[in-house]
């Protein structure tokens, strides 16, 4: 059988987490990694055989890699990347920054055509799977109401923020969905739900000797958009507990959706996730969608697609046949 | 704006349905309703200005009706009206019979490619949402386990079967999932569960005057393939009562995937219902496939389709630029 040569731009978490999950593919193999630091100096975790490279070296792989995954991050590394990657490469990416997507979108999808490949933007789960459904639930029921809750998980966002604020050594916030305010969506009750309402924030700090920790909480609890309209909770923790307590990243959350038909019935959807490993899970993810980018491209099709314009058959190793067991 | 002129074949709960649920649909309106009884004696529930008319006439309905949505059974109107209808409609079906799906997908695509038309058959919530959702978690957890229960809800087929036995004037049965298995899979501990430990059933019976009550029961619990695999409560009710508590058809369910990546990390991807009327939900999702199968066709797409070969863009009244929004 004939594999998908999968390369990995940007060696962080997510970077690990494709490493991770690959071999779950069949149809799938790793060539290479690609990071921004000294290839010499970093070694694969799990796979062999694995060229590691830097990010110069990516466009000589050109013709021997099928679809890259860049797991660069929203902010600086993908605006910028996946336009560049996507003119040699069928390329997914993850990029999460929810307002400038139709920018991004564009941006691919200009030089994808150009370049005759596929770019998937924003896979994974939030914007990704999440997104999925919230479209899915939106044209079921059209006239519903959608609420997305996040947690109880880890946001990466939010613990840098923290790790910020001088006199912090090290932090990991929890974003935790507020039960009462899901149990009423769950319902059908279709609440209006202030920010405040629908989730808590649990921080643990870890902090420099001698510092003022009431004003560190301060800083935290008062920081805008970060924790300033939330209930935010602050613990003061050993370097060691935050290691042996808050290694994981999990995460997970819930997308509902209500509606009414005809005379008063309620109707509610509702997908949830509850992740122990946040970076493995979108991984998976990022590869599934990998997958479908190959077959897009193959068959002739180009440009910039999202989650939504990709048909769920594409995803899977199965064959049709299997597939319609399934059904 | 040009609406998507939509027909009912057959007009029993689930042609109500669609006739009940079309006007969420902004870009969609009722031409016609196709009925076995004598359309003269049919009154249209809520739509006016929608001719009813015979199951014959519908051929000369041939280019006034862009998707017909086909409302029989599973069992004898479906394997023969799809493919027949196929021939001079779009359509959409609800099939339901899991084993003979691939046989039915074949048949209706060798009609569908002929005529140029599309046949989008099994949608609905399962098959339908539910079997999108297997899909999509087994792509995204490849190597996982998939678990479905269905209700608390009302299976007709059971309140069927139970009305059938002598001296029985009127049932219903529900379906109720076992919360102790649900649980143990929402916890990610991958379970095997036999038929008895997934699910109860609960029938609620009318019965004529003073038949042998102990003899019915003993025929609900120990009917093959319907009662005898699960535990079983029989109630014996008036038919007041049951007019009275038990008139709706509520239903739901919930698909649940659980895998492990990486060194044991549990991932538990859950999508769930809880529809207060199931023929309104399911009569919602088949005017979603409507509009996908209408634009498919429009874009010179024909064959036979079903839910996985479809994206979730294609289902939706937003403009891209509001579904970007949306990711």
């Amino acid at each position: 059988m004939e594999r998908i040569r999968i390369g990995i731009c940007g060696y962080g978490n997510l970077g690990k987490g494709v490493e991770t999950v690959i071999d779950k593919n069949n149809d799938m193999e790793l060539v290479a990694i690609a990071t921004r630091r000294n290839p010499k100096e970093v070694a694969c975790q799990i796979q062999k055989n694995v060229s590691v490279i830097s990010m110069e070296e990516l466009e000589n792989w050109k013709g021997r890699i099928d679809v890259m995954i860049l797991c660069g991050g929203s902010a600086t590394d993908l605006p910028k990347q996946t336009p560049m990657m996507v003119k040699n490469f069928n390329v997914v990416d993850s990029f999460d920054t929810h307002k400038n997507i139709p920018e991004h979108f564009k941006n691919v999808n200009e030089v994808a055509k150009l370049g005759g490949k596929i770019g998937v933007i924003s896979s994974g789960w939030d914007p990704g799977a999440f997104s999925i459904n919230r479209v899915y639930a939106d044209a079921f029921l059209p006239d519903g109401t959608s609420y997305t809750f996040w947690g109880k998980g880890v946001s990466q966002g939010h613990s840098d923020a923290i790790r910020r604020i001088e006199g912090v050594k090290d932090a990991r916030q929890y974003t935790i969905p507020i039960e009462d305010a899901v149990n009423r969506v769950r319902n059908g009750e279709n609440p209006e739900l202030k920010t405040r309402e629908k989730h808590l924030r649990e921080c643990y700090v870890v902090v420099e000797d001698g510092v003022d920790k009431a004003k560190i909480e301060k800083e935290i609890k008062e920081m805008p958009n970060y924790f300033a309209d939330y209930d935010t909770t602050v613990h003061f923790i050993s370097e060691e507990e935050l290691k042996r307590e808050h290694a994981g990243l999990p995460h997970g959350g819930s997308v509902l959706h209500s509606a009414q038909t005809g005379s008063g019935n309620k109707q509610v959807i509702e997908y949830s996730l509850k992740l122990d490993s946040n970076p493995e899970f979108t991984a998976s993810i990022l590869l599934a969608y990998a997958r479908a980018a190959y077959r897009m491209n193959k068959n002739g099709d180009t440009g910039a697609k999202t989650v939504l314009d990709i048909p769920p058959a594409l995803l899977s190793m199965k064959s049709q046949e299997e597939l319609l067991k399934m059904v």
